[in-house]
């Protein structure tokens, strides 16, 4: 196994990506290709015992810094880590690219290099989500804002290849995320995919669902277009820390509250690890010519080694071959249809 | 003052309802009229000493569940408790309507009873919400799920209105609801939005945000499309759920953490209550021609107290006609720049 691993990714890069993939390849014997600028990317390894394990290091000058407009930057600097690995899997020299990147700007290099699986109306980015079960598979997580309700049904089912690949669903339960199952609720993107979905063959649609019934674990694949895909991760994300601060506030001003609080710390570690789970590794950006995995880009070094473990899970499920296979299938039934219609 | 309660709504009514009314006028000696089922409103009535104060009784026969699909409940029970209690108001007899029942059916019945101010796109509906520092409005949080960008730019002057006479907020700083400030981020209708708010004079409009800024108190009025609002809302209220009963999972598989949360336990119960405020009150549908409040379903005694606190407030700050003057003068500035060009 061979993957690439963008060095300067991330807010802590190439500190916490490098160690991460010398911890990762110590484990493994997979090949890490580290892909940045070279020197610093050197520097980094030299204070680890790298004997016995396969980091080669690719040159990449240009840096994409998690600030810069990601779209010109990656058309402007061509050198840049990204492009200059997903080449690499392009090229077929190693099976996967992983970083912990600016996102939009993986999204526009992964366009770029890669292109679209022939078929495929657009790629869906997707990330584990944790709910009281354990998790589910959410997406569009932010890759496309505004959506067609043809897009919304073919992500179900290439969100439900990886939910297969990534947590081992299997025949997982698709739902759309709405503000509501009554009459009246939903947009018309959802009102207009879910009729869509509803007809789907090969699909194990149940309907729309909340946010409550989100976290409550109630489908395995979650599908939202990917502005409120975001804006639904990025609120859970502040109202957590929002949570916490409050919590905290309110402990510190009780001494004894304090005191208490010292006892139960090693719980609220517990929850706190339960809610940034380390070990989720990464996401995806699923319906390209490429499997490109995306990590949080605030990711340490454990963050970085379960990207990386994450990735190589993918390539063993071989899920772009899958992906294509479904695709084709897809096309398939539609060509059907156009014939019986 | 003079204010109309829909006993029958909400969760707990009548029990809670007639109780906070109770509370209520025993405390501003205001007349609370109490509509919906008049033998159950009384017989709730004769459980508490009320002496002296104004409770004034309408029956309203016909009740619409929190269950029921409420366009068609308020169009075929005319004689609910929203219809009836609405058309108090709207003949002059009381000064507000407040409910904290089925809001799609407090929806349906304020636009039947009252209609739209002359010139309102769309009403809106409104709520404070909590951050850091203490609370800002956001809306539209469930009316409207498919926008134009114009009913934003104009929901962004009238929830001004609201944040002024609600939280005492003086030229209240005026924010768009996305998923990201950088390039490509955004959907089509908050791009659309964000050019004709930057334009609009008389509107302390400061540009997009994205959730964790909302929750920091960056802005004293969010706008969104109601589909994305109210999905914030309801993710908001479910991660804090999924928080608490981790971190209670947590704490009741340690017996030292158990014991240490026993002496923290203040401290959590004023978190909650700081999260699930209940002197909040109440929100609004504005642009109507009647005011009209809605709180919580699951409101209690004493969130129906102070939901009917926060409609004597608005009533006090004469919101309606406030809003009425600010339309009128938006009309005024689009006929005159129609002149202009």
């Amino acid at each position: 196994m061979k993957l690439v691993l963008d060095a300067m990714g991330g807010d802590y890069a190439p500190l916490e990506t490098v160690a991460g993939a010398v911890d990762y390849a110590h484990d493994t014997q997979h090949t890490i290709i580290l892909v940045g600028k070279a020197d610093t990317i050197y520097e980094e390894l030299g204070k680890y015992n790298t004997a016995g394990l396969d980091l080669p290091v690719i040159d990449a000058p240009e840096v994409i810094s998690m600030e810069e407009r990601p779209a010109m930057a990656v058309r402007r600097k061509k050198k840049n880590s990204m492009v200059v690995g997903m080449r690499l899997v392009r090229t077929g020299e190693a099976d996967a690219f992983c970083s912990v990147g600016n996102t939009g700007a993986i999204l526009t290099a992964g366009h770029m290099v890669f292109r679209r699986i022939r078929g495929v109306h657009r790629a869906v980015l997707t990330t584990p989500f944790p709910n009281f079960r354990g998790h589910h598979v959410f997406g569009d997580v932010g890759a496309n804002t505004d959506c067609r309700p043809e897009w919304l049904v073919q992500w179900g089912h290439l969100l439900s290849i990886f939910a297969e690949a990534r947590l081992n669903i299997h025949n997982p339960r698709v739902a759309l995320l709405s503000n509501g199952e009554e009459e009246g609720k939903g947009n018309e993107l959802i009102k207009n995919a879910q009729e869509l979905m509803a007809q789907e063959l090969d699909l194990n649609y149940m309907g729309v669902i909340e946010p409550k019934e989100m976290f409550e674990g109630a489908a395995d694949v979650v599908v939202a277009d990917g502005f409120t895909g975001n804006i639904t991760v990025k609120t859970s994300e502040a109202v957590a820390r929002y949570l916490m601060t409050i919590l905290k506030e309110e402990i510190m001003s009780r001494p004894l509250a304090k005191a208490g609080a010292l006892l139960s710390k090693p719980a609220f570690n517990a929850a706190s690890e339960r809610l940034d789970d380390k070990t989720y590794g990464a996401g995806m950006l699923l319906g390209l010519n490429g499997l490109v995995t995306i990590g949080h880009g605030r990711a340490k070094r454990d963050s970085v080694y379960y990207a990386l473990k994450t990735t190589a899970r993918l390539v063993e499920a071989d899920i772009l071959q899958k992906t294509r296979l479904k695709i084709e299938s897809l096309l398939k039934t539609q060509r059907n249809r156009g014939v019986d219609a």
